[in-house]
C-alpha cells in the first residue's frame, strides 16, 4: 500500500525526504489555483522562480509575469496570484514565470522528489486519479503562509486522503490529523475557513471572488507537472 | 481579550515568539504528564536538562535522575519516563533532573517567555485555572516529536483552547485546527490518537498503562511553574 506523508510547512521538509516520493505541492489562496487555472486557460508553461528579478530576467526573454508580494502585485508585472485573471484575456501559447510568497518557494524546496504535481481543490480528482495511477508513496506539501501552518492547505491535504481512501496508508499524525479535519469540515469548507488568518487577510484585500473560486472543486481535469523547472499540463486520460 | 497562539512543534517556535506570553509546554506521551505526577507525589523540584551527560552530572550532586531516550530509559538512571513510577515509591523532598527527547527540550527552547507551566491532560483544569487568572496572552507550545508535529499534544492544546472558550481569541491557524480536532474527538480521545505514530510506539513498548493514565483528566490538581531553571508545583487556589 502506498504511504502518505502530509508536511503541514515546508520549514518542516527535512523530516519527509521527498526523495523517490510524489510531491503534491499545495497552496490553495492562490499560487496552486492560480498554476492549475493559467495552464487550463491556455498558458503554455508556468517557470516558477524564487524571486522578483529573476521573474523580471524572464519578462526580458518575452515571458508573461505573474508575481505576488504580500497577496498584492508589486509593479511591473504582467499579473497578480488571482485565478480570476487568466479568464479574463487570451494567453494561448505564451510562457509564465511566476513568483509568489509561499507556493513557488515550496515547489523549489521539494525539487530533490521523484515527481511534483500542483493540487488545488479547482482539479481534485484529476490529482486523486494522478496518484491512483502512478506508484510512488506521496508527499503532500502544504506551502502554508510564511513557513507557518494554514488551515486552507491543511484542508486541501485532508481532502486528498479522503478521496484516497483505502489506498493509502496515513503515514504520519500530520497525515491523520488533516484527514480528520476534512471530515469534520467537508459540508462546509467555508465557515470553517473563515476562522482561518489567510481568508480574513484576502477579504481584507477585496478578494471575496477569488476565495470562492479557490473552494469550487473540479473545474477543471488537469494536473500540472513539474519538470526541468517548467510546469506543463498533463490532461486526464 | 487574550490572544491564543499554537505553536505545533518547538521547530516553528522563530515564528511565535515566547517573549511577554505565557507558555503552556504540552508532551502528554509523556514527559509533562510525568512531571506532573512527581511534583504530585512530593518530589520537591524538577530541573530538566537537555543532555544525558548533565543529568549524570547532577546525579553526582545527589539528584534523583530521570531520562528517556527512544521511550526507553538509558542505563545509569533511576528513572525512565514513565509518569507510573512516580507512585510506587516515595520520593518526598527529593529534587528530581530529568532529561526527555523532546519535552525537556521544548521548555529550555522557550525560555525566553514571560512565565513557562506545564500542562498534561492530568492537570487541565488547574491549567485552565491558571491562565485564566494570569493575563498574559497565552502560547501553546506542543513538544512534537523529535521536530514532527504530533496527534497527542496537539490533541490537548485543542482541549486547552475548547476550555479556555471565550476567554481568548484562536490567534494562528494551528490554534484554529486543533480546537476543531479536540470538538471532533473529545468523547474518545483514544480511538482518534490510535492512528497516530507515538501511541503505537507506546504500545509496542509495552507502555498500555501509561497510556491509559496520560490520557485521564484532573488526577491532579496543581501546574508546574518554571522559574530559574527549575520545575515547582504551584497548588491550585
Amino acid at each position: 500500500m502506498k504511504q502518505l506523508e502530509v508536511c503541514l510547512t515546508p520549514d518542516l521538509l527535512s523530516y519527509y525526504p521527498p526523495e523517490g516520493k510524489t510531491v503534491v505541492v499545495i497552496d490553495i489562496f492562490r499560487a496552486t489555483t492560480t498554476m492549475v487555472t493559467a495552464l487550463a486557460n491556455g498558458v503554455q508553461s508556468i517557470t516558477p522562480v524564487a524571486t522578483l528579478e529573476e521573474c523580471q530576467e524572464l519578462q526580458k526573454q518575452g515571458y508573461l509575469t505573474a508575481a505576488e508580494r504580500g497577496g498584492e502585485k508589486p509593479v511591473g508585472f504582467d499579473l497578480g496570484n488571482s485565478p480570476l485573471n487568466y479568464k479574463k484575456q487570451d494567453y494561448s501559447g505564451r510562457r509564465l514565470a511566476m513568483t509568489t510568497s509561499n507556493g513557488t518557494l515550496a515547489i523549489t524546496r521539494a525539487k530533490t522528489a521523484d515527481e511534483i504535481i500542483i493540487g488545488a481543490f479547482i482539479n481534485i480528482s484529476a490529482v486523486v486519479q494522478y496518484l491512483q495511477v502512478q506508484t510512488n508513496d506521496i508527499l503532500l506539501l502544504c506551502a502554508g503562509w510564511k513557513g507557518r501552518v494554514n488551515s486552507e492547505d491543511s484542508l486541501f491535504a485532508g481532502a486528498l486522503a479522503t478521496e484516497l481512501g483505502a489506498e493509502v496508508n496515513l503515514a504520519n499524525d500530520g497525515a491523520v490529523m488533516v484527514h480528520s479535519l476534512y471530515q469534520s469540515h467537508q459540508q462546509d469548507l467555508k465557515t470553517f475557513l473563515k476562522k482561518g488568518l489567510h481568508f480574513n487577510r484576502l477579504l481584507r484585500l477585496g478578494r471575496a471572488e477569488d476565495i470562492d473560486f479557490c473552494l469550487r472543486k473540479d473545474v477543471y481535469a488537469l494536473v500540472p507537472v513539474y519538470h526541468q523547472g517548467i510546469l506543463t499540463a498533463q490532461p486526464l486520460v
